[in-house]
């Protein structure tokens, strides 16, 4: 099929291909708490819930040249990151995910070969999570190539984390670091190809890791009191977070685990690192609040069992007295939402 | 707000008009077997789904000049029926549906009162079918605008019909009446507008009725072998159901339940009424297979129950006897799979 377009095979043989990709995909692992009685191929996916999980459903849309460019990003790597950003979303509630449905729409002129790279990327994906594709709708685009994900998690009963659990006095934690796929973007947006950008940021970027253990172990322990995936940048994150829990924050800036990209470039450009942590999207880290007497015990609890930094970056306070941020000098400004506006990005946010 | 776009609203004003539209949602009726302790504003929708029944998810994407022009559909209609087609699949498992997420890709030049259609349409559906919308994501295009519906139902354990449980002696039945939806396609291409298209026709186009009720007893008394729905044309999706079933199929021409609209249009036109019956795809009527013992019964039980008509067809017959057509003249010739196909469609399917 190499070198030809949809419109040269046409719908059946697309389908074909997909579906060949979906055989080699094992069945769930026989402790999953959803079974899938009936998947692709069938009006609608039939699912079996375990006594004693809720299921998790999450949808995003990722459309050409605003999501990604297929300039810089590989088919393989939009199939990773289409399954990665939805993951997160099941990760911040706390959950597990094990199914995905995938809606395409494709430009007649797609080359068979795009297909082809964005199926294997979310397969080897899905092996690697242990999510399986079981549906989805395959039809024609008159513009950008849309990717339609639809992720399908479980929790335990009563162990979902949802945005609104935070009190005054909570501690506000973030997993990983902070802005490199801010600066990853900007690479790879000024670059007129990979080899021309550093790497690590970019990967970043290109290849963010959900936090799925991360929050399982939260969740598992009861630990977290709220928590919300970094996808639009703390700042306007943090701002959801605290609007449905009815509070304010006090974000101390000095304590921002900032991704050492971020350090390095800024060193060379005189540019204000605070910009990537604060505003920077789609990090996909996890931000969750936690009681002050548990903070340690998760800083430490998350970095033994999954080696990922946890940091403790500052608390939660009484709705009427804002979001602060407090600078290196002691100094206190509001922390305003900005970040990446979906209808006024000028740039893509893939 | 009437006269801005997106543009000159943001994000933040879209989607503060979503939420508002949302909130004139009631709960679900407290016999739901789908609750949702976390709905729309959190990372994640969480179901508990109750005990002895299964889930059922489906996913469907709706794009501009390829599944609909706004030409001639309105956003309410065309709220309406992205609803309808996705609660069509879940009938089609004999299933309910009750929860939906919407998945929004607009160009920044929308207006806003097409979102605020759009909506009204999807939440007055919702209400009128039980149908709950719980989650989405909204995003810009730089092209047609999408709409991604996720639709979530639920069936009792076991009692989910698929595509695949047809015999060989099988009776072959359908829902309503056929061909309705592809005369009412081609009076709308046609027309410049709605005031110049025969009313019926076009409603069977832009107001398609999911057979939720018809396909829930079907479900309830274990009456059907296999069913789908006729979202491609009946002699598409009768080879869907053959394959799955890995059977084939004998069609009487003269059993089929052509749309009255298509008898009359062929009477003045002498075109082909079959074409209409067995190539029209959006009728989303009930393909279904019967026992022969219980053929009677199921025609009677559905008609009295919900007044809907059911025909029947056919027989199912040994795959390797393949797929039939007998004439009204007793000519039998095999009944080739034609209708829609999503990758050279010269035209709209909705």
């Amino acid at each position: 099929m190499r070198g030809k377009t949809i419109t040269h095979g046409g719908e059946a043989a697309l389908l074909a291909l997909i579906e060949k990709g979906l055989k080699g995909v094992p069945e769930l692992p026989s402790h999953a708490p959803i079974r899938v009685p009936v998947g692709f191929g069938d009006d609608a996916a039939l699912l079996a819930v375990e006594r004693g999980f809720q299921m998790l459903v999450t949808t995003d849309l990722l459309i050409e040249n605003v999501h990604f460019r297929n300039r810089y990003v590989s088919p393989e790597q939009l199939g990773y990151k289409a399954l990665a950003v939805n993951m997160s979303d099941i990760a911040a509630m706390g959950g597990t995910p094990f199914q995905a449905l995938i809606g395409l729409a494709l430009p007649p002129s797609t080359p068979f070969s795009f297909v082809e790279g964005l199926y294997d990327g979310m397969i080897r994906t899905g092996k690697e999570y242990g999510v399986r594709i079981i549906g989805g709708d395959t039809v024609r685009s008159p513009g950008p190539v849309v990717i339609a994900v639809t992720m399908i998690g479980a929790v335990q009963e009563a162990n979902a984390i949802t945005r609104g659990g935070a009190r005054p006095g909570d501690r506000i934690m973030v997993t990983g670091e902070l802005g490199g796929a801010m600066l990853g973007l900007e690479l790879l947006e000024k670059g007129d190809g990979k080899a021309n950008t550093p790497a690590t940021a970019c990967t970043r970027f290109l290849h963010p890791v959900p936090r799925v253990r991360e929050g399982g172990i939260l969740a598992r322990d009861h630990l977290a009191t709220a928590m919300i995936d970094l996808s639009d940048g703390l700042s306007q994150d943090l701002a959801h977070l605290c609007q449905a829990s009815r509070t304010g924050a006090r974000i101390e800036g000095r304590l921002l685990p900032i991704d050492s990209a971020v350090t390095d470039l800024v060193r060379d450009t005189g540019d204000d690192p605070f910009r990537y942590a604060l505003s920077g999207g789609e990090d996909y880290e996890l931000l969750f609040t936690v009681r002050p007497e548990n903070a340690q015990l998760v800083i430490d609890r998350v970095c033994s069992e999954t080696g990922t930094r946890v940091s403790d970056i500052g608390m939660m306070c009484p709705e009427d007295e804002g979001i602060t941020l407090i600078d290196e000098e002691g100094k206190e400004s509001p922390l305003l939402p900005t970040g990446f506006e979906h209808f006024f990005a000028k740039k893509a946010d893939l």
